[in-house]
């Protein structure tokens, strides 16, 4: 009999599945385009498709389960997801329990920073501790926390909004509703508005802005230091409150690391004597594009267990 | 047979103790000066002879064992104190050890902030939930989590820092090495310092600013508004961080509530899109001075379970 689960990483472009054993080995994996256009139920039937095919091939009697890591809040109690802007025809849809119900099998959602940081520390750069903090440093900045080796939720399963933690007073406003959260002054988002605001070029990636840097520009560099810094804040605050022994960046943004780090640890140094008093790690993940998919395929593993 | 822990809230100014059963009562409670001037053995003397005196009273059998709350990082597995300021002499000094061995019983140590957090949790206005987080407001700002039901410790149990978080990123300068610390702003010896800032007078007390807030002056109170923007700011990244059903004020600055509570609530609402969006709380808490004597006596009970 085998013995594995299937994770899913649901995102607004891609949709990917795979089955691992319990050592976290991929035994098969498949990928498919979200169709997001053509609405909800074309999303769920594809997604249920790939996990059919891959109980198919592996067998369903040995399936410990399925854990799906989708964008936006999940309300845990209630298994649907809320405020997820790329895939809003799913707002406030009992998601969790339809698939479970075409499937025959119990269904585990998760939001996908929080399987991020669970994959990386099943299988990434957090294999070796049970506490860690996982940035993702993309269009938004998504934050999961995990404490005893299972995902922080909160009371509803909003916990790890670390993308939200004010880093500048009176910053740049974000769609939250506050001012001068991270994700408006480190994300690679804020990036590109930052190279406008110092008339680098009005449309610019975060990755020519990257080039740019890598050029020996400036501004370009100021940019990312700048970047550097509200991530050092926020750290900061993160190692103060803590104390764990890991704190990972990962996403695409991640590239940066030589020219945001040196000025984010800079701030950390000078804003947490627990930083500098223990050995606390601040570290690139490695997990990558893939770092969700470890996490959402350890869910029904972790469940079983408890 | 008797079945009770002893607590002790060990200060620079009073150590206390009392003996409690598993409800939460207390059996036998006694206090005395901290005889600080006198060295740490004098200071060692007091606190061993009156659990002592309480275990005599009790009975040696039933006692769970000793739980001692005192200011100052513990790392945890040394079971000593590093950087307290009101109790010097026992830094890097081995007291769990000592005590124990004065004592022929296990003791256990805890920061004070997070032993006051465990008492509200286990019989002040937490006592109805499992994750909680407590800002102690006094001279300067102490904080606890409790998670699961627990303290929340990090790996080397500095863990709730939270006086620590920076609110101003190149706000006040705090003894620590950062800028804008929250105990900069918003504890009672900031807002006496605001106090001398704003020309009230120059060694004002919190209390003495508090009672011509209440008297009517406008600049006491824009100075309770700024302490309670600082808390705000603080607390919208911790509903953002944790999503805990609860965090509670304490500490003598609490009295301050109904002046800095209006602008301390703004900001939370303001900042924190999971506090407009769920049923989070902010509340004072109501065990006071005690909360740390049932912290302490809580955590052999707690040892015993698991």
């Amino acid at each position: 009999m085998a013995d594995y689960s299937i994770g899913v990483d649901l995102g607004g472009t891609n949709l990917r599945a795979a089955a691992m054993d319990p050592s976290g080995r991929i035994l098969e994996k498949i990928s498919a385009v979200t169709p997001i256009e053509q609405g909800r139920d074309a999303v769920i039937d594809e997604m249920v498709s790939g996990i059919v095919k891959l109980r198919e091939r592996l067998g369903a009697s040995g399936l410990a389960g399925v854990g799906i890591g989708v964008p936006g809040f999940i309300l845990l109690e209630k298994g649907y997801i809320v405020g997820s802007h790329n895939l809003p025809f799913f707002n406030e849809f009992p998601l969790r329990d339809e698939i479970g119900r075409r499937l025959g099998t119990p269904v585990i959602l998760e939001n996908d920073a929080n399987a991020a940081a669970l994959g990386e520390k099943w299988m990434g750069a957090g294999r070796d501790v049970n506490d860690l903090v996982l940035l993702t440093l993309g269009t938004g900045i998504g934050g999961g926390v995990i404490s005893g080796g299972r995902v922080l939720h909160g009371f509803v399963g909003m916990a790890g909004e670390l993308g939200h933690i004010t880093v500048v007073p009176n910053g740049n406003p974000c769609g939250c509703g506050n001012h001068g959260c991270l994700e408006k002054h480190a994300s690679a988002t804020a990036v590109e508005t930052m190279a406008k605001l110092v008339s680098l070029g009005d449309n610019l990636t975060s990755r020519q802005v990257y080039d740019l840097a890598v050029a020996g520009n400036q501004d370009a560099r100021r940019i990312f230091e700048s970047m550097g810094w509200a991530l050092g804040v926020a750290l900061a605050g993160l190692v103060n409150i803590f104390n764990f022994p890991l704190y990972l960046l990962g996403g695409g943004a991640l590239a940066a690391w030589d020219f945001f780090a040196p000025a984010m640890f800079e701030q950390v140094k000078l804003r947490s004597f627990t930083f500098r008093n223990t050995g606390t790690r601040i570290d690139k993940a490695i997990l990558g594009n893939e770092a969700g998919l470890y996490g959402a395929a350890c869910l029904p593993f972790q469940q079983r267990e408890s």
